[in-house]
């Protein structure tokens, strides 16, 4: 599968050149010059022959690794540049939801595409087990997007008490079934269903979700390559990058390390090269780390956790944040909202998600992504 | 396989309950309390009846998993408190020698014991690939301390020239062996051969290394439990433990973040609750950073990258860097010196492995480890 760079990949990129040739200068070998500067004489080719056929600006992460050569003055000092910002502007409030929907009519019309060229559209399968309303809503959310993408969707749903051999041969039904090419089982299932027995059981090659430890520990591992990003934490990225945010060297804090959010994007903003600190719940004075980064991915669960006090001047906030408070003015009641202050925020950070708005609609762009990723992967289309 | 607790490791659970408790007084719920308390009630009894079958003081990785539940109040400041040290006090050095000598006589009765018990012993193969002095000198080493513990070593060693199917044909047959509980493919392999397709057909019941990314996914992963921790960072998490270090809710800095050190034994103090930051050759100003960890793990592998001005006063400073500098007044004309500078740390740190004689002796004891274990698991002998 061929790979090409958006501008503000490109903006990235520079970073790291800029970056390297900085440290060359105090003390970087001819080594890392030469390996950084071939990436940067063959790369710009690709990004022009492919410039048309790219849905995200996310590189491949393989893409990303550079010898780990450090300077013999690497305690350097350079402070990180925060962008100048004046008391009376306000954040940037990042479009998750605009952007979701052009990433997902680029899929549609990728799909229609595969459809047209060999007769085939990629095929999600979900398997919903019980009766969690939440949970019932992001299937149905998910579902839909897939009709509006030209996605085959199929789905097994399972009563709260049923037996994990229930699952598991729905599980494996999908897994042979050669017109699925994903497989999503919506967490979190029933306590008595053992969630990591079932995940593993999950064909790696239709691991949408990018949930199976494989997934993840290519995720984790320099020189390798997942099949499968988390979503939440793909689309984290995706609007980091399309907001036009240098990732290479900053300081990233993660609040909160989940399996599913938390711990993958911490990952990936590793493989991306940042600075990462996992803030948890046994931090001690977690606002103090907090404030000193660039770029906070939050993923807590606890509305309006993250107050002024814990945010740098012209940080960059990611929040994926989303809890239901009640709310009578509101037309159901309640209204979500994220770990962010958002008023707060949009004073102090440079740029900052919404909830709902946000992370929320790019978490199920990726998943037609990764669908379509799949499905392509299968029939060696592109 | 039972479990017990040594002293060293009841602090770490003490502090975590401390820690839980104080929490709890700013904001946490009275799930966490539950929780927490009912994993101390129930495992002081195991530490009493299992404390002289344990070798290793690191628990298994889900028995740390707690709900990770913010308080309100997570904001709540609270300094770390660092051991207070006077000016005259030089730091402990801990004597990863003596340590790892005191683990490989303990594996070696358990051989022993399996010997006589079940008339098997634990078997290790090794597989080498040209002619790299270090790495011969690495394998001659570990195959030395199989001899000594009593466990069976085989090996395969092969041409620098060899091709993939050689290898992949060697490591089969390994696989295949019923003898044979754990594989080592010496890295790095020469630059022809593809690394990742060797390690990914080392069967996972065999990957003593704890490469594979099924096992790096589990070491991530919360609720998860690798077979196999790779030998190095293990190493370094026993000597944090035996050091009497607590971890829970500690900054720890990790330097360098290969995948078979730095990012390993990131994934494993997260799991143990420190708030891990990975320091890498893209960060800015590392020192700063790395002046605020109450632990610092290095493994740059940069000769006295590591100065004290580096070093919170107090700080546990854990040495993995191996670099031969060369030196006329020593028997081969070269010796071992690690990242940091250590007469420096020994004048700010609370406690300091040397190089040699710290990590190194533990890496190689952590695999006899594993390799005994991986027999132990085979033969459901405890």
């Amino acid at each position: 599968m061929m790979w090409s760079l958006g501008s503000s990949y490109k903006k990235i990129t520079k970073m790291m050149v800029k970056n390297a040739t900085r440290k060359m200068a105090v003390g970087w070998t001819k080594e890392s010059k030469r390996h950084l500067s071939s990436k940067m004489t063959t790369a710009p080719n690709t990004w022009k022959n492919n410039q048309s056929s790219q849905i995200l600006l996310s590189p491949p992460l393989v893409s990303l690794d550079v010898p780990e050569i450090w300077g013999a003055n690497s305690n350097h000092y350079d402070p990180p540049s925060s962008p100048k910002i004046s008391n009376v502007q306000l954040a940037t409030i990042i479009d998750g939801k605009a952007i979701a929907e052009e990433i997902r009519s680029r899929v549609a019309s990728d799909v229609k595409r595969m459809k047209a060229y060999i007769g085939k559209v990629p095929g999600l399968a979900v398997i919903l087990v019980g009766q969690r309303r939440d949970s019932q809503t992001y299937v149905r959310n998910k579902i839909k997007a897939c009709e509006e993408a030209g996605i085959k969707s199929v789905m097994a749903e399972l009563p709260n008490c049923c037996a994990e051999e229930d699952v598991m041969t729905a599980l494996l039904k999908f897994n042979e079934d050669p017109s699925v090419h994903g497989i999503l089982v919506q967490l979190p299932l029933p306590e008595h269903l053992d969630e990591e027995k079932i995940l593993n059981m999950l064909s790696l090659e239709k691991d949408v979700d990018g949930f199976h430890p494989v997934n993840m520990g290519n995720l984790s591992m320099r020189g390798r390559e997942p099949l499968f990003v988390p979503c939440a934490p793909k689309g984290c990225l995706e609007l980091l990058i399309r907001s036009g945010m240098e990732i290479v060297g900053k300081k990233a804090v993660v609040i909160g390390r989940s399996n599913i959010v938390g711990l993958p994007i911490a990952l990936l903003l590793q493989r991306h090269h940042a600075t990462v600190t996992i803030v948890h719940a046994f931090t001690k004075n977690p606002e103090q780390i907090t404030c000193e980064a660039d770029i906070i991915v939050t993923a807590a669960g606890v509305p309006n956790l993250i107050r002024s006090s814990w945010l740098k001047q012209g940080a960059v906030v990611i929040d994926v944040g989303t809890c239901p408070i009640e709310d009578p003015s509101s037309e159901h009641g309640y209204r979500l909202v994220g770990d962010v202050c958002h008023e707060e925020a949009l004073r102090i950070a440079s740029a900052v998600t919404p909830v709902p708005g946000g992370v929320g609609p790019m978490t199920i762009a990726m998943l037609l992504c990764n669908t379509l990723d799949s499905a392509k992967r299968v029939y060696r289309f592109d």
